[in-house]
């Protein structure tokens, strides 16, 4: 490909698209709600897609390679998971076509992953385009964590995935926080640091969090614990749950954040509790350099 | 006292009244949906009971005993917790008077327990009730389990709670099957009995379930669980977390559960699975009994 290229993360709720030069340079970046959910059906895509192209200005006939939902069954069009044992770098080699005509050519879609352990799967889709770029930015080894609705824990060995898991942390904050017995308290400061640290030492005793997360809400009303606490001793129990679970494997290693500079925090924080060193990197960087090794692919 | 009395189990969205005679048998029975969130105000409560005396054609000046959410902070008059050392045939002699001159000498609130592990507490009320007359019907000691939308697992000796914890396992399984992630799979048949064993027999791995629930989904979306066992085995899943935390401390010993036909089929199974002896109470018997124990008390 010998002109710039239109990568677009194009998520549930909502798509972030960027404009890549030959070089590899970010050009522009365009941001909407239109994500899956909202574009309303499997037929409506490619109009939302030009609704992209003509906000960012760009001439018809840009590629563009997209990741996320918009590869899934609710999506434009299903595109079969990857096995974890397709080397990363080997992505571009298996990029979708658009089968809509009117995008033939110049629309592609980037496969997610699944990954097999016995009987058990787990997938990712828009996280693969995340790895991607950590792994052309030099990151081919140890722990990748991508947190979020879905936080993704991703072991690599040089660019290779060896295993992940996904926990549904963010979505299980935003449901507790809706409505039932703990949303009350999931309205006060979730960065509150002696609930936080709280949160993650219990988290760390492996218990259900059916009942450690209930047992937040009887400190409250039994007064053995501030209720001003409550919000960040919960968002520790659900952070730490997934330090828990795959702090074990990564003993001794660090872990690569890849996310945005508030949920970042948080994880560092988490890190650094449990004696781990913790790297951030952006996730926009970080797509930018996804999308220019699809360039060169 | 030496008349009839009702005894009102009164939770957060319903409530069922049972008229008890001096020999402990029930007279008659009334359930509506007036729990503590349709009442509407502290100030209200009066009036909602005189309705369950009208309704039910009772004089009065029966002597009422409530239990449940009527007694917390949010509902009629907030009573406090005993401690769980406090022996369950002593709660005759630790019910609160209603303040409510309306009521006086007539309205009695049960008190709930507390359980206090280090720094960590868990709360019940209502269940302590239910307790009451377990025990006076001869279970004594040993594991007691009330499933619902908070599961308890109680603990008895000689009638003494030595601890208990609590599962918010009915509260997930409505909450996951609103909206997000699980929903639609959520709509299948939540008995299967195969899914269900895998959702057990995955809970026993201890993982978090932010995790193993996602991997229910990955499991479908990779093509490789049935679809049809996804419902069961979330079911399994949440109710097998209780198991795989307290059915250690029950080893070797059975468990008896308090609780509706279908909802105690389920944790039959789910003994069963683990290989623990089940019996099942029925829960209007035993509010009965309970009730009967106040009438002597």
């Amino acid at each position: 490909m010998d002109k710039n290229i239109l990568g677009i993360d194009w998520g549930t709720s909502n798509r972030r698209a960027y404009l890549i030069d030959q070089s590899g340079a970010c050009l522009a970046e365009h941001e909407d709600g239109q994500g899956m959910l909202a574009v309303g059906g499997r037929d409506k895509f490619g109009a939302s897609l030009a609704g992209v192209l003509d906000a960012m200005q760009l001439p018809a006939d840009v590629p563009v390679i997209m990741s996320g939902m918009v590869g899934s069954a609710s999506g434009w069009q299903e595109v079969d998971y990857l096995d974890a044992a397709v080397p990363l770098e080997q992505l571009p080699r298996h990029l979708a076509a658009v089968s809509d005509p009117a995008w033939a050519g110049r629309g592609y879609i980037v496969p997610g992953y699944v990954y097999r352990n016995g009987a058990s799967a787990d997938v990712m889709r828009g996280e693969e385009t995340q790895l991607l770029g950590a792994v052309a930015q030099g990151h081919r080894d140890g722990w990748i964590v991508l947190p979020g609705t879905h936080s993704k824990w991703v072991l690599l060995r040089d660019g290779v995935i060896q295993s992940f898991a996904t926990y549904m942390t963010g979505e299980f904050f935003a449901m507790l926080s809706k409505g039932g017995t703990l949303s009350a308290m999931l309205a006060g400061d979730s960065a509150d640091a002696a609930g936080f640290a709280a949160g993650l030492d219990q988290a760390a005793r492996n218990e259900p969090l059916t009942n450690s997360l209930f047992r937040v809400r009887a400190g409250v009303v039994s007064r053995s614990a501030p209720p001003e606490q409550a919000a960040a001793t919960i968002s520790g129990l659900l952070i730490g749950a997934e330090f828990a679970a795959a702090a074990r494997a990564a003993e001794g290693q660090g872990i690569t954040v890849i996310g945005s500079p508030a949920l970042a925090a948080r994880y560092e924080i988490a890190a650094r509790h449990v004696g781990l060193q913790c790297a951030v990197l952006d996730p926009h960087q970080v797509y930018c350099t996804a999308v220019s090794q699809f360039l060169k692919g």
